[in-house]
């Protein structure tokens, strides 16, 4: 049983962060400049270019576009899975409080909920983290089939998203950046591996950067380019 | 007037973001190793390399450590200043949601509260971005004076906390890592600027890089630093 509260877009009170959801004359400039400068740096082909292009975004780092993987039939197919996700209002699931907080309130219906406050019981039971507890505890409730998995923070919550694939379930896609020196690198390996095997479309980064910001970010690329493809902008294959 | 509820550290849900407060055993090995790996790539001899240790952790980054700037009479001042009023239960202000949810809620006494959400009137009537409108209204109303000023995302609120600044207002430290292309690195350039002139202690980074991730984890060391000093393993000059 969670006791978490469940926000939906409407109720949330992070539409602040929507970076394409800039309001004023001045935050319009600066959000067009700057994604026109990181178009100047990123190719803008593909869909799984706009993943790419918000990797720039996100970190204000031209290269980090080489450190996206991207774990599909093709480059686009997470990116595609993601929209219609998106598009069909399933959960976005962020693994801890801060990814949470910075998924856009605007441009789609989803419920967004954390993992992070669930599974306390079976974190002390058992001395796994409390964010890899989390993931297994929503799990169990069947909340990861068909959602958006994010994790940004945790290696562990990565860690534990792959052996739940494993163990059958399907998110409609993944999201993972974990930073760090430990178990960052190897458990987005992980998911990688497992999510190619079970055919779960995977977005992940390869070395050690990554973070919540970033997890962020190329979840709220999703829901732009669902919102594109609402507006007749783009269209899905 | 603002209506936005001041969370106090023990109100908060987002304990589980709080690196040194790992409580499973897995999540205090984690926390361990990472913290030594991060030892064994940047000096350990001050409180500033406390903090240019905290910049590659929340990065995953080892050069990261060579970004970081400390604006006062000597490096330490900032973190000195920053542990000081960690340990006078100032405010502790973040420009966005996601960087207040980044803040630790453990080991220390301070209110944690956001810009964003104030202002909107103003912002509205000048066209200025939302948070460079919340940063000044919340300094109309002295919250800025004596506090923790944090500002991981918006250059705009970087950019406004300068102009209180030069206007008078003095944070007991500011905390400035905005990421992006489009004034993020002036923006930095000039809070330094004026923190210099107006003797405010201040950390940011140089270049393009940086965000919420990197703000709540410099942030958090300086509630480390002052948990250190709680419990007589650091001394204050």
């Amino acid at each position: 049983m969670t006791t978490e509260r469940v926000e939906t877009a409407s109720e949330s009170d992070v539409d602040e962060y929507a970076d394409l959801g800039a309001t004023t004359e001045n935050a319009m400039d600066i959000a067009e400049t700057s994604m026109d400068r990181v178009r100047e740096l990123v190719p803008d082909e593909t869909l799984a270019d706009r993943v790419r292009q918000k990797s720039v975004h996100a970190t204000g780092d031209p290269e980090f576009q080489h450190l996206v993987r991207f774990t599909g039939e093709t480059d686009d197919e997470p990116v595609v899975a993601g929209a219609r996700a998106v598009l069909e209002e399933r959960p976005i699931v962020t693994d801890i409080t801060m990814v949470k907080a910075g998924v856009t309130g605007r441009g789609h219906g989803c419920p967004v909920r954390k993992a992070i406050g669930n599974g306390a019981d079976l974190a002390k039971r058992t001395g796994m983290t409390r964010t890899a507890a989390s993931v297994l505890e929503l799990d169990r409730e069947g909340v990861y089939d068909g959602a958006v998995a994010v994790v940004g923070n945790a290696p562990t919550a990565a860690l534990a998203l792959a052996d739940c694939i494993e163990d059958g379930t399907r998110p409609a896609v993944a999201v993972a950046t974990p930073v760090g020196f430990v178990k960052a690198v190897e458990s987005r390996e992980r998911l990688r591996e497992v999510a190619a095997a079970r055919g779960v479309p995977a977005i992940t980064n390869v070395g050690r950067r990554g973070g919540s910001g970033l997890a962020a970010g190329l979840t709220n690329e999703l829901v732009h380019v669902a919102s594109d493809v609402r507006n007749g902008e783009v269209d899905l294959p």
